[in-house]
């Protein structure tokens, strides 16, 4: 029997899904809000469902409306693509409840890798790094210096109850811990009523390396290497690279291994991240989080290892298996993505929407281009302002740079503002041609205010 | 002192070498007819010449017109594409005269190469594998027993001074070879006034595969493995594939190092192509000719061996060298390229320009596309109906030809007439999906008339 995979989603994680789903014979089914009628991924669905106005809750965030659109078309399985219900423990639940399998971790190991505690819990239980601190509220000076001695200068102590920085103290030597300490507790105190700290290793300085996995389900899992994705604006990413050019063979080898052994042991089926600070100093990696669904970036994996991550999902949901091992994945290259948002990077980077209607690309050998754009088509203004991710494959970092600003330069999308001209400054940009970033790139560069 | 090369060329080829010479910080100069004003090889490139109106006689194959912009423009060397004046001896050495580099061989090895006599000799004296023959011209029926004991039949009985077919005669067994044998002087001598015939082995069936080699130009030479060019329309290649899956791992080896071999001991300079005649059922590759420039095909050899042939041609015309050794080159899984022609399938493939009103490409994983045209370009009638190559890279042929098809269907170009549904129709054809095809496939398959 024919396969149908309906994906609740939309843009060009749609489009990269419906593609991949083409090449295995399997149907596919588009869902899309009357803001999307006529979008590429409706076109080249097998089928498609108007799912709801514009405004996300009530459509592409509809629970309800995506498992009738199911019913209606009788897919087998949903697959998510990322944002959206893509981490939502209800939507995976309310799937397995209609019997539709949901393409990407249970409820449950969602739930649980959502909860940031657990997941750390998890984690550090599995021998992943995480960031040192104390186990929980640290009651007195004793104890706190019991912890800091463990850890280390600097620390950061922080209010159980905190928020916005109320009760958060940043201390870099002995001589300034007592007092910091004290008025940390007095100002939660005041703040919040509730005085209890904790402690952990304060990180003002990291890039941000992320390990690409894929498990069986049944205790089997390959890593795709890792990705450097430290070039970000309010916690979005603009860059990523795979693999992360800083790291030594010994360190990639060290956190892929780690990282590919924690997930196996979660009996993790799919496509997940891991997410971690890395702190060039110290050689040292501390587990943010993991995100249970594929990624924008995911593309850049695939180019260095030639796996196709959306197919290997597919594989395990229907399939139970991976088909690929370890043993045949390597890296070839480096793959470097730009993400093309439509806005005003010389005003604020304020969304820009609106039709394009001059759109030219540059590609020929080396160049991926995934976009759901095309000439004509009017960007909505309802949803994440990404319109196409270019990425380069080269044999360096230094070649893929290079080949990114003469495609970002030759590439034209009008009249609407892109974020080209900027993402083509920052490939010239002499600490990011260096290698010399973190995750504070744009702000210490005074590319950015804040 | 920063390099300087004009593209003697036009099209997508222009847009593919002035994309390399940009990755090496080489200057590109372009020339045009002002038939090709605005045309993105002009826009890419760092300076633009007009070399004269459409005809080609007087613009791209003129060569003194080229030269003067190569003087106009300070080029170091110049590099010929394919067609116009690539293989023209009279063009390198006009070069070699005016102090500018071609990228190419020497206008002497161009000539013995373009010499099909004097190529079949040096070939087969390299060890390269040529139509079983006699030597020259057969006098008598006695000399002519030699030689078809020794070939076998079939063989075709030619006139040394033949054409149209006069003089020919196609024979398939010992009882009517002496009747065949003194027809063919007889028409020969009342057509011609020359009675004199050579013999060669008739080959009724085979495919068309050729292996791409690189020289340094000084005894040493790589092969990048071989091609599958045997669905033609009229000697024109329409699908190509890289490698030939027809082929096992022996012959491939045996075909690949023969070739290579053979080019080295001819210090041949940079990328050429030899091609052959491939009869299955005798597992025989038969000497056709030596391409000695880049050929439109050259893309897949670059998808499944990571190597860009352009750069190596100009590190050899700059450098005298390789940056890649044989040991470097391995076959990673399979690409495939349709050449996409302006042209009225329909209609005699007649051809078909005029604007590119609505252009949608279908990009992402796998897919390259090498093209010059644009939304609003506007396909002029003077030249190649070549107007796009679409190559996919993917793990198996089948997967590749799936992948093909799939991107045929979606890609747009109009309102011109392309030939994109013909490919579409081939990729789908029963004989071309079981690799059972030959370089009558078009003919034999009842596709076309002739």
């Amino acid at each position: 029997m024919m396969k149908k995979v309906l994906i609740a989603n939309r843009g060009e994680i749609a489009v990269r899904i419906i593609r991949t789903l083409k090449e295995m014979n399997i149907k596919s089914v588009a869902v899309y809000s009357t803001a999307d009628k006529g979008a590429l991924h409706t076109a080249l669905a097998d089928e498609s469902y108007c799912i709801g106005p514009p405004k996300s809750s009530e459509s592409y965030l509809n629970i309800d409306r995506i498992l009738a659109a199911c019913e209606k078309s009788g897919a087998d399985a949903v697959h998510p693509g990322y944002g959206f219900l893509s981490e939502t423990p209800e939507f995976a639940k309310r799937c397995e409840e209609a019997g539709i399998i949901f393409i990407g971790p249970t409820s449950e190991l969602m739930q649980k890798m959502g909860d940031k505690a657990e997941a750390r819990a998890t984690m550090k239980e599995a021998g992943v790094p995480v960031i040192p601190g104390s186990t929980g509220v640290v009651e007195n000076l004793d104890e706190a210096d019991k912890v800091v001695e463990d850890i280390g200068y600097p620390v950061v102590i922080k209010a159980v109850s905190g928020g916005g920085g109320k009760g958060m103290r940043f201390v870099h030597d002995k001589e300034n811990f007592e007092k910091n300490f004290k008025d940390a507790k007095k100002e939660a105190k005041n703040a919040f009523n509730d005085d209890r700290v904790y402690i952990e290793k304060y990180i003002p300085k990291a890039r941000h390396i992320e390990v690409q996995i894929i498990g069986d389900g049944r205790g089997g899992a390959v890593h795709l290497y890792e990705r450097d994705c430290s070039i970000q604006r309010n916690n979005q990413k603009l860059i990523e690279e795979a693999p992360a050019r800083i790291l030594s063979e010994d360190s990639r080898a060290f956190i892929t291994e780690t990282t590919r052994k924690a997930v196996a042991a979660l009996n993790y089926p799919g496509a997940g991240t891991v997410e971690y600070l890395y702190v060039e100093e110290e050689d040292a990696f501390y587990f943010i989080e993991m995100n249970t669904r594929v990624q924008v970036e995911h593309t850049i994996s695939e180019e260095i290892t030639g796996v196709d991550i959306v197919r290997e999902q597919l594989e395990v949901a229907f399939n139970q298996r991976l088909t690929i091992t370890q043993a045949d994945i390597k890296i070839n290259g480096f793959a470097l993505e730009c993400r093309i948002n439509a806005e005003n990077s010389s005003n604020n980077f304020m969304p820009s929407p609106g039709p394009v209607k001059q759109l030219h690309l540059s590609l020929g050998r080396n160049v991926r281009v995934d976009t759901h754009i095309f000439t004509g088509y009017n960007v909505p203004p309802n949803y994440d302002s990404m319109i196409a991710k270019i990425i380069v494959h080269h044999d360096s970092r230094e070649a893929a740079i290079q080949k990114m600003t003469q495609v970002l330069d030759e590439t034209v999308i009008a009249p609407l503002k892109t974020n080209l001209d900027f993402q083509s400054f920052l490939m010239r940009h002499e600490n990011y041609l260096n290698n010399n970033v973190d995750i504070k790139f744009l702000v210490n560069n005074k590319i950015i205010d804040q």
